[in-house]
């Protein structure tokens, strides 16, 4: 798709090596595989012998990190990253991650994928007890929680352990105190977390497999829900006693839009997923047609798996630019209609009175796939068949996707035919959910699909109703605001 | 391709409104359209009543201009733009087009995508009657030329027409006077030039197509080679009789790399001719395969044509981040190889066990080639064949195409089986000249193929060796050097 | 002189309006008349009905904030604005003030200058109750008590008058809630600070006058050692009940060299105290001499004063660079010898063959005023006595001034006589303690001299020893490291 | 003053060393110490061994220059640097120098201070030949001239001589050939040029011999009027075999107000001069006062020799802020009244109840003297003098001043009764213009007062009326424009 339209928060990255080097590049790369996962800002925290040296800013990572600015953070044996997709404004630079304290036993950094459904209760208890807060984001709440467990505790792997039992909701973390990197995910499992190993023997932790890859590591396996994983110089410790057993509730949206096709989770690669995507509504939606093409980029596998399983040609028909981004000047409303073609063209002659099954991987609001249909049958397609490889959004997530609100939701307002017609579709089909359980190539049961179906494998946050779409109340700008 | 293996130099832009209204930003975004045509300066000339305003600096187009530079230039009913390849340093800024100079006659703003044969010969005589030159730049070269043509003649356009009895080899223009847009294009018609208009009645050119839809262009037709189009406010004049007819000679390689897929040129859209040179590939190269890929993004069209012919299934196996560029950290030596797959990585289920073909846009030095042979190999592939959409480079081009000098240029040194061998492939096909010459569709005599076969359509320059492919003297960092 | 040689850490500013406007403007003015009290950061809180927007970096105040930035904050009634100096590195921006908190009752805002004598005991007994800590400055630590005490206490003020009880050490607060700007002063009124009102009824609070007069507001009084004044928009309400009465300790140093010459501090203008302190010199230091000068800028004063009260002619005879900034390239050590007068310039003219007194405004490592005292020999100078302004350094500052360490302090290592030979001088002399008591034309037994005399106003830091002069232990760069 | 009334254009630097070493930052010192004659643009050309390198921008010195830009220029034996006052926008980094260029015999690097007053005809002819000009500024024509002659004579300094009988105007010029660097003074000597040489046996030429202190060379002399001064490996050679001779017309307001008080011209110190033209005014303003004061900074100066002629106190009672600079954000109409004490504030203290004498540079357009005045009266001065150090301004400059135009020049309006009562003061005078002649200490017969007196030592430009101060037609932003 052209613009992001849904998005998450955030990708983690951590590096252990048995010596100390140049850390800081090996996370700066691993970022910058990552980038997908988050554009708003990245930030790196390096550890040498127990000192803490950092930057973050907001920007993307070859923006927030020049050569000299990675000098600056020098050598070290250990060091985490992150980037992460948020508001702009004031409040960006603040909430950019890793974040990093220092309390009673030392220091702590702390990365972050996922969203806390008890956040505001928590802070709310902490701030019965004098704590303060600097930012708003959930992370701050969980170095809170670790800090006050650690005092109680004998060892920071403890203390996130016993935090592991207040907090609730999603997380993939990626801790670092002076002598360990921690990896940990809540029970459901709801982000991926996955580590693996070097050649010379540095053990990496990512969000996803995509970023082993680019740092040159063989992945060893994902970290298990509700799994804590110590490196230690003394080698790897997994933790799993503490953890209440649940149903795993992998989002199935890493498959179908977030993560790298180049990823695998679970066994399944994202590209595989998407194709089998394509394949289930080459089933379920049989079009006689001429050509099936995806939407470039995250559209393509799953239309090569409509045409494989369809025997429909597959067509290259939409050219997206690859200079498009952050900083280009937004064309005025007046000239936005004619610059559709700027960021996304078609090439007539592979169109022109062609009937095309146009593959998304998704459908949010409908004013972009509207667009694509209108190039398309500029281009001269004759008729425009155009299917989503996600079921249609109806629900919030309370898991750190920034779905939009309801009312901004076309699948909360209209039906499909009506959907159809408003983005001047011939016809339009939706992935089934029952077919999203089965993405992986099993048999599904694990998968959170809330915002499609609403079964919310959670306690939902008592102070946000089901049914609304607001964002949390500690992300609210007028946050400050209390009487007195 | 991962980095540009072979660089044109420019793209070229104008605009002229019957009307003043924001022109500076319809050529901001034609350049955009163009960016991949060059990527090392950017430069927009506006002309309001008379006045020239302009701004080019090193930098892609985003970079060089904001909301604030844009503004800068003001309104105006004509302008012209260029986007460039170049060296860097020192000469960079200096390089930069359009230039923009004073003559007795009044302003004059060129931009200029080729490369004169003779630029060598016309500089030396300028000097020899006291001329200075800013700039190593072929484009003050014919800037002086007009000049010159201009004391003699009655009108710009005049000046123009008969300075192209003095400038040999490829160039296409566009150039702007006081009150006139001027397009022109060398008798051979070596790099692409159309033009279209708006619905509101605003001409464009540009050296693509793709620029032209990107500002809600519709295309009217190609500059004709060895044509001059001059637009007034009283509309459009072709002038032709100057010009010696010569055997066209549209340089191959725009279809096969340079282009954008969606632009369209004499007819053929950049993509079909891809497409039909991997058709042409499966006829002369049938091999035995599970699947045929394509190396993102400018092989994936000739690999679908391989396809499409051969019925082998086409796969997407490769996976190049979108993030990469101009400001990425480059890894060191000593990392470089193990970070092969930060820009570009395999998606391992797709080629394990998989007898794979990869086609490529072209082969030049065989690096980048062997290392994705590798990185399929690493994933699993089970056999990699890898085909070349062009044929092979043996020769230097004199036309504006920056191709490696012959000692780099693998098949001047190799066969095509030491090459496969090299490279890793278990085969290797380039291209056949023959066919290369029916890439348009049509029987393709009007093709420059002399980086292939070493038919140049023109003289060469004398000053340089016909085996050599050292650069111009004229572009030589040491230029300044003389004896006194 | 040339560089500051002793910093102060911070200038604070703070404005209350009876309506919402451009208070942000305000604060940049005023920040920018402080800018000479800290140049390593800068930052500005606006209030807008409880909804707090702020932005700061490390940098110069107009380097930090641009029209977009200053825009980007906002209207509100309110905003409290810092500079600061401070180490560079890492902890540079997260050490930035002011600092922005929230907590149960709401968000809190804090500009501090001083510093706490116990706010390593402090920290140390919040951590124990499981705080985190963000940075490394005592202006959390405040937040924190001011944070612990409101949960006890029923309004902001009442909180940040308990907190008084705790922090001990040198303060002048500027701190924000959601409806209120408090300025406090620690008890022994150790650093300046001052409020004023503007024509149209905004109060201001500043650390200097000359801040005031800036944005154009009339200075009304100092805030008092141990007050609090509160500004809600119900007017002004003074607190001094809470405070144990304890003897003024003001710094003399602010008169000697922080503040500018065009404040007014006590009723007494800093320029008229310099003046005093030349005049001072006069009676303790009669010298025959042709010819009285000033190291520029802040000897200038103190020559003058010298100058009338000796009847020795005042002299122009040093220039110092107006474009001498931070961003400036350092000359390599190769070259500095050489290049010391591109900060600073003999007139030699003015100085040849002349017995000249050198005024500076105080002398730490010698090194400086050796420099230049060579710079007027070189000039023609016959002989060269070097006074000055403030009494000989020998005793460290636990109230905010960082001044050298002791092995570095040239009066703590050599008599007067052989600092005389050492940096060239034919004499030497400093100002006596006893007058620098009497600088603010009235007896000055309120003035913090221990820098020179060593007899502190308060218990000095426990864990400091008095002889120490290195960096407190919580602004130690390896702070993060602990055992576990 | 505060803001630059008055504007010169240009400060030259150049370095011909024995050795290839780090020239570049030898000229960005220079230049650094030459940034009061030029905030507009820098520029540095290095040449090793006959290849030139260079760098030029709009902004400060430090600002164009970074280390890393300082670099990029590598190591040479030679170099040249130029700031520049200038007009900004489109044309601002296009008129930046040195200018570079290349003709028959090598390359060329030109800087130039000064103006010619027959440019417009020398680039009419020029243009006329053919030629074409990239830049609206004088040097480019200097740069063709030099080329022109360089094709009929034997050398470099051949040539630069030849041009001197074309050339018409004020021009002290550094030029740079492949092995030489030329200084050259028209035969007026309006601008200042001075050479000297470092311990090493480096030469150093300047615009003034602050920048000789600077880099640690000693002065040698000044270029005379009308000499050419070429400086290759074999030596120093001077030539004025050339030149008319003519009156010699040094500007005198070098004197009064371009040149650094610590620079010495003709072997008067321009601090010395100031002094007299204080002095000249006690003479003939004898007034009944309590103390002088200068505006500073470049007022003191005088305001001190009108103390120790009239023996009436000098005083220091107006503090400019150190930190006013470029990128300052101007405060809207609404706010800048209530500003204006931000960039100058009075001591209260020191004006109180005073008949103060207020020494200025200059009176131009006489706002900002008013404000000051104001400021002072605010302050409780009871009268306020004024008196300028320079004779009033009734004429345009041809000669590289940028007066402001007529109707905006207070004395061409006003009588100087009119003038005192407009400023607010309770009596004004101006240095006579026969007293300005004597600044330097001798009879002056060799001082150029043409802005003052109307008596211009050359032919004035046939194009220009006397009359009129509207900018020279090659500088008109509209030259582009023409018909054809």
């Amino acid at each position: 798709m052209m613009e992001k339209k849904i998005h998450e928060e955030c990708g983690v990255f951590g590096v252990f090596s048995p010596r100390s080097c140049d850390v800081a590049s090996l996370v700066y790369y691993g970022l910058f595989a990552l980038q997908h996962r988050g554009q708003e800002s990245a930030g790196i925290v390096v550890n040498e012998d127990g000192v803490f040296s950092w930057h973050k800013d907001v920007g993307l990572v070859n923006a927030v990190f020049d050569q000299q600015k990675l000098e600056s953070l020098g050598m070290g044996s250990m060091a985490i990253g992150h980037v992460r997709y948020g508001t702009t404004g004031a409040g960006g630079r603040a909430n950019a991650q890793p974040i990093v304290i220092n309390h009673l036993k030392g220091g702590l950094a702390v990365a972050h994928n996922g969203n806390l459904t008890n956040s505001y209760d928590l802070r709310f208890a902490l701030e019965e007890q004098g704590s303060i807060f600097h930012s708003t984001s959930d992370t701050e709440v969980i170095a809170y929680v670790i800090t006050k467990e650690r005092l109680k505790t004998g060892s920071i792997e403890d203390a996130v352990s016993a935090a592991m039992n207040s907090i609730q909701g999603a997380y993939s973390l990626v801790i670092m105190s002076p002598s360990k990197i921690i990896a940990a995910r809540d029970p459901h499992g709801f982000r991926p977390l996955c580590y693996g190993m070097t050649e010379d023997g540095t053990y990496v932790v990512a969000s996803e497999s995509c970023a082993l890859d680019a740092v040159g590591a063989v992945k060893v396996r994902e970290i298990e829900p509700g799994e804590i994983l110590v490196f230690t110089k003394d080698g790897i410790v997994s933790r799993t006693e503490h953890c209440k057993k649940v149903r795993k509730s992998f989002c199935v949206f890493e498959y179908l839009y977030f993560s790298r096709p180049d990823s695998e989770i679970d066994g399944c690669s994202v590209h595989d997923a998407r194709r089998r995507a394509g394949s289930f509504l080459a089933e379920s939606f049989p079009i006689d047609a001429d050509i099936v093409m995806g939407v470039p980029d995250s559209g393509l596998d799953a239309a090569l798996g409509y045409s494989q399983r369809s025997g429909i040609p597959y067509g290259i028909g939409l050219i997206k630019s690859k200079y498009v981004g952050r900083t280009f000047i937004s064309p005025t409303q007046k000239t936005r209609e004619s610059l559709v073609r700027l960021k996304l063209n078609v090439i007539p002659s592979v169109v022109k009175g062609k009937k095309v099954i146009l593959v998304d991987d998704s459908i949010v609001r409908g004013t972009t796939i509207g667009r694509i249909v209108r190039i398309l049958r500029d281009g001269g397609a004759k008729e425009v068949h155009v299917l989503s490889s996600a079921p249609a959004f109806k629900n919030p997530c309370y898991y750190g996707v920034d779905i939009d609100s309801r009312e901004k939701l076309i699948a909360c307002k209209y039906s499909v035919d009506e959907i159809a017609r408003i983005i001047g579709a011939d016809s339009l089909g939706f992935l089934p959910v029952e077919q999203a359980k089965r993405l992986s190539g099993t048999d599904g049961a694990d998968f959170c699909l809330a915002c499609f179906d609403g079964a919310y494998p959670t306690e939902i946050p008592k102070n946000l109703g089901k049914s609304c779409f607001e964002r949390k109340i500690s992300e609210n700008p007028k946050f400050q605001k209390k009487d007195e």
